[in-house]
């Protein structure tokens, strides 16, 4: 029974996030709370599931189906997630998550954190 | 410059997260900013940081310095972390997070689920 | 430019690999090109595309065509690969590769590994 | 004792590699036996071991010794990789291998195909 379980943990795998997710949610203007629901949105995401239910997302969080709502809401009005419509190859409606936005604003905050800190480089360097 | 960006992102890498975590960590007890934080100390951990100060922690949080103690605290009562204390090969003493309980956690309820799926199988085969 | 570059890099993202793959699969029999092939098939396997064909094989390897075919054929006669048919809910025929063969073994192999320790110990301690 | 096996599992934890990579190494011009020396490589520094040795490299590959020290070499030469020496805050002289030059090529390597698609597409709206 427990090689099973050993199997079905290598093959369910790992969820890989950008480790500067971890280091600047804060400063893009997350909450903790905010960061973990786009975390489990990231890993539906990574297993193939591109849109998850609110029951799927609230079933594994302890936020409530209407505060997993509010979140998602808000988070896609302040852009930092949107949700793409289209049709597939074979004709059929679909909608998805992406986090684009998201990635998008943390490269954004980088290069202004990069440009601030080579401004002070070269202030120091003329005295 | 933007090379630079490209080039901190690969090296900063990613943090990989068992994905069993993610949709078992409310069922083993633990709220989303429990398991939040929990991530965090696993991030750290990951670059090498085996004892991140309350500090560390909070700084990238929206928790609070106090909350942040509080449930590190919470967590290491309830058995979901331990703290390890020990002398380096060069006499030097230390002191570094382990998250073990909870892999032992997440592992038996697992063993219990399929124990469980197992059983109902069986009564359904007996009729 | 340079923006898409680094979001086509997020996006893309990682390949997951378990550690004890690369420090063992000497141990369980596997050459070097071996592994590198059996990583190729993982890689296609992880987004998504479960059974990659010949050509989308070596199309990325210095391998020859020829040379894919002779390996993966030699990795299947020898128990690291297989080949799973079937029929989706919707009827349709699939094959594709699975890796569970090689994670068995690699998993068997660290049981022996661990009980020759265990038994070394108890010899040491018996005097 | 097969728990301990999913313990050290979890603990050993993964190797995350750029997607990029598996899909482009031979387009930068790296063999397969390169690249999966570079994945040993790899591998090491992400455990905290940036300067494995040749014996540590070629016990765990099916490449003889004299064949890690002539593909080492030859990827220094050429440019894939490089070795870093400085000395630690504390004083102490070190040596390490950095896969910066590597993920350079790729980066330009990228940049080259992008730039080449948005020529084609502009000559395709000319006419």
């Amino acid at each position: 029974m427990k090689n099973n379980i050993i199997l079905s943990w290598i093959e369910e795998g790992v969820v890989s996030i950008p480790s500067f997710l971890f280091s600047e949610y804060k400063s893009i203007g997350l909450t903790d709370l905010e960061c973990m629901l786009i975390l489990q949105l990231h890993a539906f995401m990574e297993k193939g599931n591109s849109f998850p239910t609110l029951e799927e997302l609230s079933n594994r969080m302890t936020l409530s189906l209407e505060q997993c709502s509010q979140t998602l809401g808000s988070l896609l009005t302040r852009g930092y997630l949107e949700i793409l419509k289209g049709h597939t190859d074979q004709g059929i409606y679909f909608e998805k998550y992406s986090l684009q936005p998201l990635w998008k604003k943390l490269i954004n905050h980088q290069l202004l954190v990069e440009k601030e800190q080579t401004e002070q480089q070269l202030k120091l360097e003329e005295g």
